[in-house]
């Protein structure tokens, strides 16, 4: 089959590897139907992860069920099914806290060991535990199957984000970043009852999608000048600040516009040195920092209960679509900010 | 009147200085029956703060009421009362919120402006939204009033720091720092139903106190060592850490030795220039970092309640006790660490 694979930074290759096969009793085989190019991609493409030469690439996924293991359970050939950013056992003591990512057999999609999405075919340890099973009646509908993809990782991580924020009814929210996540932060404070959305961006195309899903404002300066204009419009400060980039200057920012007895939910991978880290800030104010990689399978049947309502629609953030073979363009496209975030259909 | 002032690192001086006034409608004027030297003055003390010649010191305090502005509604002349280290209007949006830290028009006391604690008296700004009145029928107990001083600060801020930790009944907790705010965590983990409580300092006469307030477990190792002991014990980490110390590499510890999805209570004022702070690791366990300045005002009523109850009893952080004139005496022996906490009797 083929599969994308990483060789440096700026090249990923899609070439012939083996077809992935059931090692594991708990193991499924899954051909990949539609998977995407995460943001979170781009910090090994731009050379600022360490990774190898021969790790596969692609952590968002959904497929048809092709093959089970002797001891999966709740999945059977055909089915069609999503997966969150991390596999799990769906049994274990965070599992059950619902911190998937920190179960204690799982893992995550690509890099040295496992099988990455962005491939004709995927072997998913801990099926029972990780993979989620589209209900019957939308699996043929490709507008839905297009609205439920982000649920594998940044509609789950923007909805993250604003639970870790504590967003909720009446909330006043800043959003910072107009990535994937970013937008995707937004749907899920308008979702839960935010009644003023603050969208810190640069990218004015992003911005616009921003409001058309719910942004009321928008603050495209930056730093310092950001801050004091977030701080002007809510006067002291949004009591719910989401951190959508993972840079020192997004939560530098974060830090600047969170209210007093407020909370960051901070979902962007932290990349930097971590020196202009303002504890200070945090502690004089007993502003909250909340969040982390997000535990998607815990919110995924939620969010896919909404979505397939035609409550929820995360659609918007894909607006670029690649054939399998045409993936390293779609790294190009989202690395030149061509595109927010491009779907793959093998 | 007599006074505490700061003249330079390693030198308080008690001195006569005038009488305080009223000098707002909201202000009262206290004659102070109790006051403490708090680990926090340490940091002036050892010229890890800012501080200028003139200041004066002293942010923990009790005393009786002398004079009460016009505007004062809720005090008399007489009452005995019971001040939280920080100063509030009591009707702001954050003192709503239960922050009055954050108070909009609040402030500390000691430093440039306000008087300090240390002292024969005091004017305190916005009386009726600040100060506590101690219950008659116990105003003339010494060892109660001796066990209620703690609340002024250090026991409010353990409990700060163990409910931003998500402390509950059957937790396992660790809490860091063996000082008389990490005891008074210990206390406040015991008091809000903890089962397990892990204290982590060096100080065997202190660790000793903490063994008999509660501590199940002692950690009287440091750094790397002492985070791989509290992983074994606990098999993975504490649900709840309490960082009681507010130096960098009591931080470090912290976010070592907290278990996935678990919360940090921090309460120590950070110091240290944050080049070691491990937000990655606070990441990919979505471990919550939640503290700050306490906000005692909230705390006190609750607190005093179960003190002249008798079910809670932080005296025992108090192990030195001098006159007014012997506050630098207080001081040299807290910075050498051959007291825990000093009472001043003025």
């Amino acid at each position: 089959m083929k599969a994308t694979v990483y060789y440096a930074p700026g090249d990923v290759r899609v070439e012939n590897v083996p077809d992935p096969t059931i090692q594991q009793p708990t193991d499924a085989i899954v051909r990949i139907t539609h998977a995407c190019v995460c943001g979170s991609d781009l910090w090994f493409y731009r050379g600022e992860e360490e990774w190898q030469p021969g790790w596969r690439t692609g952590h968002e996924w959904m497929g048809i069920v092709e093959e089970v293991g002797s001891d999966v359970r709740t999945l059977k050939k055909g089915d069609r099914v999503l997966a969150p950013f991390a596999f799990s056992d769906g049994s274990c003591e965070f599992c059950h806290k619902g911190i998937q990512t920190s179960c204690v057999h799982g893992g995550f999609w690509e890099g040295s060991t496992n099988d990455g999405g962005q491939a004709q075919a995927i072997r998913s340890p801990l099926a029972d535990g990780t993979l989620v099973v589209i209900p019957k009646a939308v699996e043929n509908d490709d507008d839905l199957l297009t609205a439920i993809l982000p649920l594998t990782d940044v509609m789950s991580t923007g909805h993250h984000a604003a639970i870790s924020a504590g967003v909720r009814t009446g909330s006043t929210v800043a959003v910072i970043g107009d990535g994937a996540v970013g937008l995707c932060g937004v749907l899920a404070a308008k979702r839960l009852g935010a009644e003023r959305i603050i969208i810190l961006g640069r990218h004015e195309s992003r911005l616009e999608i921003a409001r058309r899903v719910g942004a009321t404002d928008v603050v495209s300066s930056r730093g310092e000048e950001a801050i004091a204009a977030v701080q002007e419009m809510t006067q002291g400060g949004a009591e719910s600040v989401l951190e959508c980039v993972g840079s020192e200057s997004a939560m530098a920012t974060a830090i600047g516009i969170a209210r007093p007895g407020g909370a960051i939910g901070y979902v962007g991978v932290p990349h930097g040195s971590g020196h202009s880290f303002n504890l200070g800030r945090l502690f004089m104010n007993n502003i909250t920092l909340r969040g982390g990689a997000a535990p998607a399978r815990t919110y995924i049947p939620e969010l896919l209960t909404d979505t397939v309502a035609g409550k929820l629609d995360a659609s918007a953030v894909l607006d670029l679509t690649v054939d399998l073979d045409s993936v390293p363009r779609g790294y190009a496209a989202m690395d030149s900010r061509e595109a927010i975030k491009v779907m793959v259909r093998p």
